[in-house]
């Protein structure tokens, strides 16, 4: 489908430069652009490379100038970009109907329009909003409850009782509900705490493949309306993550802990049990943060354990400069000892 | 169901300071309790919590005082909470009898009471103990063996010839038995070292979701009874750990490196191949050890490289302090050289 | 079967030194050998168990003496008994002919001696190469291609339109061209940036248990022929990597990253997004890559930032004697200002 650079500026609240009858009929990147697609540019320094391009439309930000494309003008050029890749190319379906081979309990509700994947299977007492998809493979335990629009990519796993809000996007391998890790040590070895709690995910959450999140032990484990979680992720049971925070790949939370709104959290961070990570905080990738700390919001924490970025940058530069600390020490002490 | 306040001190060996006719019906956390919940205080910090809670019966450690509450005097409230909790909610069977959609080899052979869920698939020659609860889409490898009473939740992997204990748990997504990561560098890239070896996981152990356990090269990657794994920790070839031992969140071993018993490591630590942990050693989170190397039990280590936690704390007390240390031998240095 | 010793000193171009005739039916590590078992030894010091054990035939390196055993003299004693065993124990097709339970798309195109295991979902326009292996739970998403004689372990996910090249084996519960972790931060919460690319893996890759690989934003997350991945690594969209490079487990990669050709990336490593590492490039276990950096190839890297290993181990030894350095540098003070 095809779209004039009229449209996609007016679409997008853009202020078209040059031909508004361009028919666009991509989305590219600069690199990969050919005749008819619309690409978008950052900053100053990718604009050479989007001059070179075929591309015959670029969505620009205010005051760069760029010869020779038809420019749509946009505060948030990648913003721009992304809603005319979702409103050109919307994601497809990924099921459609209710597959034979799925294996659905006598007991669970589905509303209208949901979809259920090849060898899904769902138990007794789960219920399913309108216009779920449930990929093949798929796992939802007893009494699950997931709102309207959900996405379940295939092979996702939802242990009993667990709630979903709407629109919420799980990818391939996610495991939502497993038990959290509490053990009691005896003399004879560990006693199982049983973990009785469930978890509860807000709406317009996305979470990535292979992604483990575990029930809370006596409560509930939360995450609320639009967190974004990317892959491999650990949640540890009775973590309570706050609006649109958004933790990147590989990181781990440990029990318990509280993480607030807005927050930005790293790849390959970890963060102790019963810590409280404030509204807005930063935490660089392969942060670590020690059981109980508080975190305050702000300004960009690094290293571990975390702290200013400011203050984490000069003692990293002291660090590498140890050698020279070293041999400038030994030297002073010769010169005090000689005289 | 429900017991008196008396049946619970006397299943767990409490002494009952109170109503021993007491109703309670639920376990809860001091924050969610209700009139007829039963909940436990480990320290005093969380005193005056529990206090205010609507709980009406508190299991408390000896030499606490909390008035208006009947109380279950225990010396670990929290294994005693545990224990009753597991009473009084016991953990239902995930899976009961054959489903129909579960593929199951002619040669297979199952013991009475096994429950195999949809869609799982048991290949030749594998064994299953008594009472075994094989969730929906697990697969079980030719050859593979399972002692008694163990639950594979929905989506495990067990490949071929691996060998379970009894009373086994295996969370979602857990693969056992994969190959190790062995290739041996050519001049025409790497040429693969076939991974023949095995996984053998001893008695009550317990797996988190999503991780992995790769198979020995040669020999058996070995997990003793008792160990407690959580979620997305990789175990590489040929590893050995001792009984008791715990292993914490995405925590990753590498190839032939031997745990002793009763040890515990923490989250996210990196422990490279061919160590020698021994046991009862204690790694906090996020430390590393590198290839080769022996770390003793009983003191804490902490750190990359893991070290004493005594001396980690000294030297990141004067990390922090490196700016200052820098400004001082500068100030020095000039002293020094006016004089 | 069995080969005789002299058979195996010819498929491996090995100098045979004793009994030509030697029966030889096993492949072991010295510590479990039993006689009629071939092993080998790679080093001086790994000598004296091989003497000791009851393997009949040893794989060693030239210029090393060991009495009373049948030896396979050669270059690579670890790549000589790798082929050996592969010779011997070729691994068996983990799928044969088409299960009845899978679920195939009309349009979906099977090359001869395809195997699809029970419940594998094939999705409409797949292609699958000739000799495939597709075990049970493993799903294709439309589209897909995957080359000859590929070999997909139990519960792997394949993303539509994602390529493999021939003979990629994957293990189980690996994910392929999962959506990449993209999002618009906007007033009213994040806005999904489209993930429309895909992932294009080549020849001779093979990629561990729960990995998870992104597809490309816009255009290709890519693996070069021979790659080899571990378990549970994370691999962010629009990354790309050269042949036969190798990494390690649970190490990350965020976004467009590009690594050269046969890097070794060690566990655990976390590299930023934008970096570009260079061909040859070594980086030890839990080292860290900033966003943005080049690194060199030559020379191991190590460490958080990293750097050159020798630099690393100088540093981090001074950082071992911080408080000695803080010591004297207190005891200088005081001799200075006393005079």
């Amino acid at each position: 489908m095809s779209r004039t650079s009229k449209e996609l500026a007016d679409y997008v609240g853009a202020q078209l430069e040059g031909d508004g009858n361009l028919q666009i009929s991509g989305c590219a990147s600069a690199a990969s652009a050919r005749a008819g697609d619309v690409i978008f540019v950052e900053g100053a320094k990718h604009l050479e490379e989007a001059a070179r391009s075929a591309a015959s439309c670029v969505i620009l930000a205010p005051g760069i100038a760029l010869a020779g494309k038809t420019i749509l003008r946009a505060a948030n050029p990648r913003l721009a970009f992304a809603k005319i890749l979702a409103w050109m190319f919307p994601a497809q379906r990924i099921v459609n109907g209710i597959h034979p081979t799925a294996v659905i309990a006598a007991t669970a509700r589905l509303a209208d329009g949901v979809g259920i994947g090849p060898c899904a299977v769902i138990e007794d007492g789960v219920e399913i909003g309108a216009g779920c998809e449930i990929g093949a493979h798929s796992f939802l335990g007893h009494g699950a409850h997931l709102g309207a629009a959900c996405r379940l990519y295939p092979r996702v796993t939802i242990y009993a009782r667990v709630r979903l809000g709407s629109r919420v996007i799980l990818h391939s391998g996610a495991v939502i509900g497993s038990d959290g890790f509490g053990f009691v040590p005896t003399d004879e070895g560990y006693f199982k705490f049983p973990q009785i709690g469930t978890v509860e995910i807000g709406d317009d959450v996305e979470i990535g493949a292979n992604t483990t999140i575990d029930r809370g032990a006596l409560d509930a484990t939360r995450l609320g309306r639009g967190v974004k979680i990317d892959n491999l992720v650990h949640i540890g049971h009775n973590v309570e993550i706050g609006e649109n925070t958004a933790v990147a790949a590989q990181t781990g939370m440990a029990g318990s802990t509280i993480v607030g709104r807005n927050a930005m959290i790293g790849g390959q961070v970890g963060i102790g049990g019963h810590c409280r990570i404030e509204d807005g905080a930063i935490l660089g990738s392969g942060a670590g943060v020690l059981p109980g700390k508080i975190l305050r919001g702000g300004v960009p924490m690094w290293g571990i354990p975390a702290r200013p970025l400011d203050e984490y940058k000069e003692i990293n530069a002291w660090f590498s400069r140890l050698p020279e600390l070293g041999e400038r020490l030994r030297q002073l002490e010769e010169a005090v000892h000689r005289k």
